[in-house]
C-alpha cells in the first residue's frame, strides 16, 4: 500500500472523529461583523490553534486590531512549499426565524433525496471547507509522521467583514508567510459531481451611504411635499444605479473591463450552463442583469452593483406617517479584470453626491476593497492539482471563473508573488450567507481525500 | 361676575390639578399601532371613562374589534348640541435614542427662551389637546353645576393606526352620536400668538407594499446581476413615484384636483407665510415639492406621495453582501378636494405592478382611507367660535387649511351630516410623530379657557 493509499484509508476510518472536531468549531458563533461576538471569534481562533499545535504544527493566534489571525507552520519536509488560507469567521444569521434549527447547533440531516448534509452557519463558508485541509494534514501526520511538503496555514477571522486587519498583517509577516504556492479552500464545485479549480475571481468594493435631510422625523401632513424626504432621495440614487438595459450607470464604471476573448467564451459555452435551473433553484426565472449577455458571463466576467441593504423611516408594525430624517443603504460592486476599486469608490461617491438636494447631506463608510484576480494556469501546480481532483472524483476537474470575491487571493498574487490554487467543495445550494446553510457530508469527506491527494501530487 | 368669568377664574385656580390629571394620562403608553400596547390602550380608555363619569357624564368605554371607543353624554342643558372628538392613542416612539427623556414620563421643561412646555409622547397629539375640552367642561360643571349646552364626547383609540374600527362604530351608533355641530381638537394654531379654525383638511390613503424575489437571500457573488434584487425593484418603484418636477407620476392621480380660486390664493398670500423659517426650523432650506407652487399651497391644497418607511436586506452593523429576497415600503398619499382614495389606491397598485419583474411578486396592505373635507363657514357657529377664540387670544382667529388628515372630520360631515369646528392649540414645533414631542403650557391653559368661551358662545 502506498503512503497515499494508507492516508486515504485512515481518512475513511476517521470520519466520525473528524465530524466531531468540525461540530466543535461550528458551535462557536464567530460572527466577525458584529462586535457582540468578538469573544467568540477569539475563542474560535484559540480552539483551532490548539488543534494545529497538537498535530505538530508550530501554531499561534496572532493579535490584530480586530480578530486574531491563526498562523501555523509544519515545514519539516523538503520540496515545494504551500501557504493554505481559510477563515474561521462566519456571516450573521438574521433573519433567525427562517432557520429550521439553531444556526450554531450543528447536526447531520438527511434530505428528501437521501443526501446527507451538515447543517449550521459556517458549515460551508468556511469552517467545513478549511477543515477539509486540516483533516488531510492530520491524516498525513498520523500515517507517515509528517507532511509530504512544507505547509503553512493562515486562518483569518475577518473575511466576512471586509478583512480590515489583513493588509497590515501581510505587510508585517510577508516574509514569514511567503511560500511557493497558495492554496485556498473557499470556493465551490462546478456541480455536485464535478470538481473545479477557480482561476478567475471578481473583486469587491463595498460602501455604506447615510443620507440625512431634516433635523428630525417630520409629520407628513404638516411637511409632506414641501420637505425633503430622505427615503425619496435614497430611492432615486439607488434606482439610478442601473439603467434600463441593466448596465451600471456610474460614469467610468466599465473602464478596464474588456470583452472576454472568443476562446474563453466558447469554453464557457461548452460547459452547457443551465440558467433556467440556476435561477429556478432559487425561485426566479428572468436573468436580471445586462441585456444581451449570458448568465455565466455576467457572474464570472462582468461587474455588478447590488444594494445589499437599505432602510429608512418607520419599519415597525402598522403605519406611521413620518417623513424620515435619515435613510441608509449598503451597496457593493463586484469588480472584474482591471477595474480599480479606489476609482470605483470615488466615482460612486460623485454619482451619489450629484443626487443629493442642497439641504441634505450624505456620509460614506467604506467596506471592503479588492481587485479582481486571474492566475497563470500554465504553472505546473495547476495540472498536478487538477489530476489529483480528477482521480478523487472520477471526472475531469474544470477550470472556472467565480462571481464571489476572495480578496486574499489577489493579495497572495500581488503582495506575496504566489499563484494560488483555489479549490473547494461547496455547492450552489449550500445557502452560504443565507438561513439554513449546509455542507454536504460528501463534500466534507471527499474534500479531505482531495486535499490528501493534492498534497501528494504537489510533492512529486 | 358672569358665569363665564367665574368659570375662567376657576380654570386659572385649578391649573395644577389639571396638569396632574393630564400627566396621569401621558404616563400610559397607549400606542395603538403596535399590538404589544393593547393593554395600555384599554387602560387609558378606562381611565378617561372613569374621569368623565366622575364629572357627571353618562360614560362608557365601548369595545370594538380593535381598541375601545369612549362615549360620554351630558345632555341636561337645552340648546344646540355638540359632539366633541379626540383620540387617546399616540404614535410609536422610535427612534427612542433621540428622546432626551423617557417618552411616557411627562415633565414640565423650561426652554431657552423661557417658554414652559409639557414634554411627553401624546402631550400635543392628542391627549393634551382633548383634555383642554374635558377640563373646560369640568370647570363649567364645578362652577355652575352643569354645561351651557348639551355635550357628547367620543374619544377614539385607533386614530394613529388608520381608525380601522371607526366606520363600523359610526354606522352602529350614528343616531346616538349625532349632534348639531362637531367639535374636534386635533389641529394647530396659525402661530404661537394667533388662534385658528381649520376649515379644509387633506385626506389620506396609506399602503404597504411587500416585494419578493428569490426564495431566499442570495450571495451577491454567486448571483449578483443575474438574479432580481428586491431592493432594486423597490427603489425603482419609489423613485418613479415623483417625476423630476416633483409631480406624482401615477396616472390619474390629479383627477379631482382643481387649481385653487384666486381669492383663496390671495388670502393665503396675505398670511405672509415664511417658508425659509418653516423649513429652517427643521434644518432644511429647499422646498422639495412641485415646481412653481408655494409651500402653503403644497401643504394645504396639493396632494402628496411620501415614502414613510422602507427596508430590505441587511441593515445591521457591518456589511453582508446579500441579494435580499424581500423589500418593503409604507407609502402614503395626502388627498385634496375630490380625489377618491379608492381610485388612488387602485391606480397606485397598477403603477407598482407595472414595475415588478415577471419572476417577482408584490403584496399590498391598505392602511387608512379618507377623503379631503371642507366645511361651510357660513354656519353661524363658525363666527361664534371665531369670536370666542379672538377674545381669549387678543387677536382675530384665522380660517386656515391643514396638511394633515383627520378622517373623522369627513365622517362627521358625510355620515352624520354635521359641520365641524376644528380648533386646537398645537404649534409647528411640537414635534408630533417625532422624538421629544411637547405641548406648550400656554396652549394647555389658554386652550382650556378657549373651550370654556366657545361653549358659552355656542349657547348664545
Amino acid at each position: 500500500m502506498s503512503d497515499l493509499e494508507a492516508v486515504l484509508a485512515h481518512i475513511d476510518a476517521d470520519q466520525s472523529a473528524a465530524l466531531d472536531r468540525l461540530f466543535a468549531l461550528l458551535g462557536i458563533p464567530s460572527i466577525s461583523t458584529d462586535p457582540a461576538y468578538a469573544g467568540d471569534c477569539a475563542h474560535c481562533a484559540e480552539t483551532v490553534t490548539a488543534d494545529l499545535a497538537a498535530m505538530g504544527f508550530e501554531a499561534r493566534a496572532c493579535p490584530t486590531a480586530g480578530h486574531p489571525i491563526v498562523v501555523a507552520h509544519n515545514r519539516a519536509a523538503s520540496g515545494r512549499s504551500v501557504l493554505f488560507y481559510g477563515h474561521y469567521d462566519v456571516q450573521p444569521v438574521d433573519p433567525l426565524d427562517l432557520w429550521d434549527r439553531p444556526p450554531f447547533e450543528p447536526a447531520i440531516e438527511t434530505l428528501g433525496d437521501g443526501t446527507k448534509v451538515i447543517r449550521a452557519r459556517g458549515s460551508s463558508d468556511d469552517k467545513g471547507q478549511f477543515m477539509t485541509f486540516v483533516e488531510a494534514c492530520r491524516a498525513w501526520v498520523a500515517v507517515t509522521g509528517g507532511l509530504p511538503i512544507p505547509v503553512s496555514i493562515m486562518l483569518e477571522g475577518e473575511e466576512e467583514s471586509g478583512s480590515p486587519s489583513l493588509a497590515a498583517f501581510l505587510a508585517e509577516h510577508g516574509e514569514e508567510l511567503r511560500a511557493d504556492l497558495g492554496l485556498i479552500c473557499d470556493t465551490g464545485m462546478w456541480d455536485a459531481a464535478t470538481p473545479a479549480i477557480t482561476t478567475m475571481l471578481r473583486g469587491l468594493c463595498g460602501e455604506e451611504i447615510v443620507i440625512r435631510g431634516a433635523s428630525r422625523d417630520l409629520h407628513s401632513g404638516m411637511y409632506g411635499s414641501a420637505a425633503a424626504n430622505a427615503n425619496h432621495v435614497l430611492a432615486r440614487v439607488l434606482a439610478d444605479l442601473r439603467d434600463d438595459q441593466g448596465r451600471v450607470a456610474i460614469p467610468g464604471f466599465y473602464d478596464g473591463v474588456p470583452e472576454i476573448p472568443d476562446s474563453l467564451r466558447e469554453q464557457w459555452e461548452a460547459l452547457d450552463f443551465d440558467v433556467a435551473e440556476f435561477l429556478g433553484g432559487v425561485g426566479l426565472a428572468v436573468p436580471a442583469g445586462e441585456a444581451g449577455r449570458s448568465a455565466l458571463e455576467m457572474i464570472w466576467a462582468r461587474p455588478t452593483a447590488e444594494v445589499n441593504g437599505m432602510g429608512g423611516g418607520y419599519q415597525g408594525a402598522g403605519f406611521k406617517t413620518v417623513i424620515p430624517a435619515e435613510a441608509r443603504a449598503k451597496v457593493s460592486f463586484r469588480l472584474v479584470f482591471d477595474q480599480d476599486p479606489d476609482k470605483i469608490r470615488a466615482a460612486f461617491r460623485d454619482f451619489v453626491r450629484a443626487r443629493i438636494p442642497a439641504d441634505c447631506t450624505v456620509e460614506f463608510h467604506p467596506h471592503g476593497n479588492g481587485r479582481a484576480v486571474a492566475f497563470d494556469t500554465a504553472n505546473r501546480a495547476f495540472a498536478a492539482a487538477q489530476r489529483a481532483l480528477s482521480e478523487e472524483w472520477g471526472r475531469p476537474a474544470a477550470f472556472i471563473g467565480a462571481g464571489g470575491s476572495i480578496p486574499i487571493a489577489g493579495d497572495f498574487k500581488n503582495k506575496l508573488g504566489m499563484d494560488v490554487i483555489l479549490t473547494g467543495f461547496g455547492l450552489d445550494d449550500d445557502g452560504i450567507h443565507s438561513p439554513n446553510e449546509k455542507y454536504n457530508l460528501e463534500s466534507f469527506h471527499k474534500g479531505i481525500r482531495s486535499w490528501a491527494r493534492i498534497l501528494a501530487a504537489l510533492a512529486e
